[in-house]
């Protein structure tokens, strides 16, 4: 064990070459979206509301963002297979603060090491899914 | 693309018509409530609260209209259909912060644009719908 | 009076027209920061934070440019003009929810109307409003 | 000592007689103007936003009235000389939720008792002052 490790993080960079190959998806797919990308500490890199985006899509792309680095990297649309059998986790987590259990936040990887996450809303979970992947695929993610 | 587009939004006066026409429905019926009119960035323009309307409704008629302008122009009634048999979302998007899901919220439109919102608060959700429906109607709504 | 006027918005191009502008500057005078538009209801289209820029400038640059949309279209840094000489306000309104006082928010305007807002934080105040003059430029703004 | 007192309380159709009062008198300075009147409970009966007034207002003005009903009736313009001298008070109570300590907020009476309050924000604290007073003198108030 060493006092200090180096770990991959995303650049401002990188976090744009996500969010517009995310956008692009989305325009491509007539989906008008908000798109947010964080670091792997959770805080927020780079964010863009699509001319007729929901407003309250602003805050539910940077939650997803937020989950997925917040949890083992986790897409959100894999929370619900976490949970929906197991009654006490399913009614006590879904309250967490920022927690999103529905699909739109995917990670960005840089090997095997999530370096930050990309989080959609504005379409359908799948929708968002697939604009978010479109995103951190650029990076070599999800 | 450009960088700026007009878009038509509510005037205070076109705000008070609602307001004033879902207050006389409301009296017609017999059911007190809180009514708000925001504009289309979810700030609010116009609001009263009847004698006797519940305090709770408030702030209830103020998010209905809020999640009105803040997801695509949905009334809020029509929030259950979307997602009672997509159980992640169901259980996830319900905590949204402002976000209601049941009746009282109902846009206000010029033409096929979404200009803001009207929400009530005090009756059943479909009383509540009805009082909303009837104000937005004044300015072509609904 | 009508119940409707038609009012000009910043778009998602015209908003990242103008935070790239303010990002350019920023490296060329070598100060990391994070930058913010908002629109004309203060809600936020665009948003990026420069590595190295400070964690607590996201959230200041995002109150920055909404302090404009919210108050007059006035830059953050004319605030204090307004409050030094007025004691009860500049003891009493310092608080106000988000309000910030001092430089690094300016308005973006179409013609003599402010269609939104940017707001830079990471370096002193007046590198912060250079910043951001140097976006809002770009549209014509400040 | 009896268990139940009766109180005179503000109507709706009391709130909108001093509201449309205070938006006549803001029309005829030519200040736009956010107004609240609220109850003798600090709750909120009737709100307008005129076009053009700042987004800011809309939450300081109903601080201004929640003042008034809050402590005694007293105009927020009257807090700074409770205070200036007085540097505990000063510094540690300006703080307190929703107090705000400059004009705007004046009560609205019904004989010598409070029955409500109304708050304005959008002009100087001394415009907002004479618009409220304007609004509360209708029912015999300020």
């Amino acid at each position: 064990m060493t006092d200090v490790s180096n770990r991959p993080c995303i650049t401002l960079t990188g976090a744009e070459h996500a969010l517009q190959a995310a956008l692009r998806h989305a325009d491509e797919i007539g989906v008008p979206v908000c798109v947010a990308v964080t670091d792997r500490g959770g805080n927020l890199v780079s964010f863009a509301r699509q001319d007729d985006a929901p407003l309250m899509s602003a805050q539910l792309a940077q939650d997803k963002a937020y989950s997925v680095v917040a949890f083992k990297g986790l897409a959100t649309r894999e929370w619900w297979d976490l949970i929906r059998d197991d009654a006490p986790l399913r009614h006590g987590i879904v309250k967490t603060d920022r927690l999103t259990v529905f699909g739109g936040g995917v990670p960005i990887a840089a090997g095997d090491e999530v370096i930050g996450a990309i989080g959609v809303s504005g379409g359908s979970a799948e929708q968002d899914h697939d604009i978010a992947t479109a995103g951190a695929c650029v990076l070599g993610g999800s």
